[in-house]
């Protein structure tokens, strides 16, 4: 089975906005182990649309469409794709039901065209919409597959997991089950080079790495019968893969740094606080994402001046002078001053020169500490985070928040 | 002229990374007046990649290709576009230099494969790369246009605006100015309403209203034979639309809102303390991210728990108990509280219910107070940011944090 893609939107064509669907989309297809050789992005343009369809189906088994089914004129994919396969559109009674119940809530009258949202392909099956009134389609006909998927992300990627899936793992005949290892603090390259065997020799479960946004995912993928059997075949390879990289690994089936952190802390029921200088906040703003989090972050502390790290913090007038504030000293006494400002058990802090000015030749721009006080003591770390690059004071403050978090993990084994 | 564009990567294709690629280029063609039908994604493929190709020429008069420039083996669109071409490919020398010496900096030995990245097409106009090794291209045959670019994002840009436009600016013969006009606090639609008459009647500047994270952008674009006529077609436009949406304009060709209020913070000499609830961190960093924030912001707190709003900002037990975290009073004390706090002329608060959980039926979720402090006294806003969608709690934070800076921006009037 290949799949292939066609993002339909004239705002996605133009650029107005990033195409995420299509990555989405992928990914959850290469998952289940459907390739994809293409992705397509068209306007609303009828004729375009329909031309694309054709050179879709010329290479693959099943296209997947997003966007175009709106209530507005220029939402054109379900007439299109009716008139290629030579179908009726119908109004589907749920759908018609959701739109009507929400023109109720709204105290607003409803006129005709709001039900073309309600319009679905005859014969298809329909894929309900938890977010938003157009509903999705699944149809086969003479040997195709067309699926027609909402354009924005919050209402097709729930449609995708929880509508969609479920009808191509049936199709299949077999489960995919995968866990995914998470890694930090080594380039996929290297993790690469370490697993090559093992990647090479498994080919169920296959073992597959991933760049993502300054870490490595290891996804180790199980093909079976069941779920059962896919965990039995999936989990000595995830043994040994955290067995041979386990200072690295971070988690498994974790969302992020930020989500395995607040996890661990509830679970052990210990608090942090945290200081933050050149990442500004976003160690801060990472952590409370996390719904829950106010059980383990109580206060955070955005000590941009230096005033500031004394007032709030307690760190001394002295080693300031002496040491400067990106310093191993200031990182230490930010942590330690941090960790009694909240009365936390864990004292996370961080101060660097995210750049790109203020690099001294001692002091370049990227150098960066991390500092963890705890009940044992206080750790820190000096990273160099330079790169050559023109959003280097974003990746420098992104990769120095991610590295605290990091340490602020390693801290609670 | 009309472009088509090819992102070539299976990395891409898979949806391992997501393609900004695109979206940028689309949108910087169409500023240039570029028509554009269909954006592609191959994987590194020499076959499908040869007839992506092919079904682009056939539609389009020039293709630009992103990604497979670097040195190994499964970079291929050089190759693929020099036999679709039938060209031979020839060593940049500058190329070659800039290879050699980043080996010699890193003083390690370098390979002879190393070198396929300074191959360039023959007679083609090669584009320099500032943050990389593999050189972009332009070439023109037949009456076919191609353009090769680099997939890192961060080599693709600088070289699309610095090396690409010049070179299609000056084909079209007459230059584009553009004018992008920043309003906040009201949607597309109502936007879109208020000045489609406008819209319709000017074909000379033309003027596009575009969805933005939240904010929307008015973009006044002019077609002129120099940059000095094309701002005399576009002003009395600007000057037009600011006057119709004044209270919602924040910028022009303003980056975002924490840029416009760093700018016009430090026009005024005047720095700002931040205090966060349920924003987190967001604020601060966002205020942080930009290089030179550091002259008006120097105090940041994240009080997420109620003890962090008394201990930090001295807010009233009182008024907690009595009128809660969330409440008009509260956003008061915190904005007072931290403006003191850091000494600063500006103080902002934002407290509120991010959800999932924790709303009640008077104090639902997506019910958010801000606040700002200032010599003139406080202002409250009561925002209700509650979304019906999948990332509900993100949203909500992430458009408390823009209320939240465009109410400190509006204190700055």
């Amino acid at each position: 089975m290949n799949a292939e893609i066609i993002c339909v939107g004239t705002e996605i064509l133009l650029g107005d906005i990033i195409n995420t669907n299509g990555s989405f989309i992928a990914s959850q297809l290469a998952e289940l182990g459907i390739d994809i050789y293409h992705q397509t992005v068209v306007g609303d343009n009828h004729s375009r649309l329909h031309d694309a369809l054709e050179i879709a189906f010329s290479r693959a088994d099943m296209v997947i469409t997003t966007g175009g089914l709106g209530p507005t004129y220029d939402d054109m994919t379900k007439d299109t794709i009716a008139k290629y396969f030579k179908r009726k559109l119908v109004h589907d009674e749920k759908s018609v039901e959701n739109v009507k119940n929400l023109f109720k809530s709204l105290k607003r009258n409803m006129t005709e065209n709001n039900l073309k949202q309600a319009l679905v392909i005859e014969g298809s099956i329909v894929l309900g919409n938890e977010y938003g009134l157009a509903p999705g389609m699944y149809l086969e006909q003479d040997g195709k597959t067309v699926v027609m998927l909402p354009g924005p992300p919050y209402e097709m990627e729930p449609m995708f997991i929880n509508k969609l899936k479920p009808i191509l793992l049936k199709d299949s005949g077999s489960t995919l089950v995968s866990k995914n290892i998470h890694i930090f603090g080594v380039g996929e390259s290297s993790v690469e080079n370490t697993l090559r065997d093992m990647m090479i020799r498994s080919k169920n479960p296959t073992i597959a790495p991933y760049a993502k946004r300054g870490e490595v995912l290891v996804r180790v993928t199980a093909k079976a019968a069941n779920k059962e059997e896919g965990l039995r075949i999936a989990d000595p390879a995830v043994e040994e893969i955290c067995r041979i990289l386990k200072g690295n690994v971070y988690g498994i089936d974790a969302e992020n740094l930020q989500n395995e952190l607040v996890r661990r802390l509830s679970e052990k029921k210990k608090t942090i606080a945290v200081a933050e200088s050149c990442t500004g906040g976003i160690v801060a703003s990472r952590i409370t994402e996390i719904s829950g989090s106010s059980a383990v972050f109580g206060y955070g502390v955005v000590t941009y001046a230096n005033q500031a790290k004394i007032d709030l913090l307690g760190v001394g007038e002295n080693t300031l002078v002496e040491h400067g504030a990106v310093s191993k000293e200031t990182a230490e006494e930010m942590a330690q001053g941090v960790r009694k400002l909240g009365n936390s058990d864990i004292g996370l802090a961080i101060t660097g020169i995210a750049g790109p000015t203020g690099g001294t030749k001692e002091k370049p721009v990227g150098l960066v500490y991390v500092a963890v006080d705890t009940e044992k003591g206080c750790e820190v770390k000096k990273l160099n985070l330079s790169r050559r690059r023109a959003d280097e004071r974003n990746g420098i403050r992104q990769y120095a928040a991610s590295n605290a978090l990091f340490l602020a993990l390693s801290s609670l084994k």
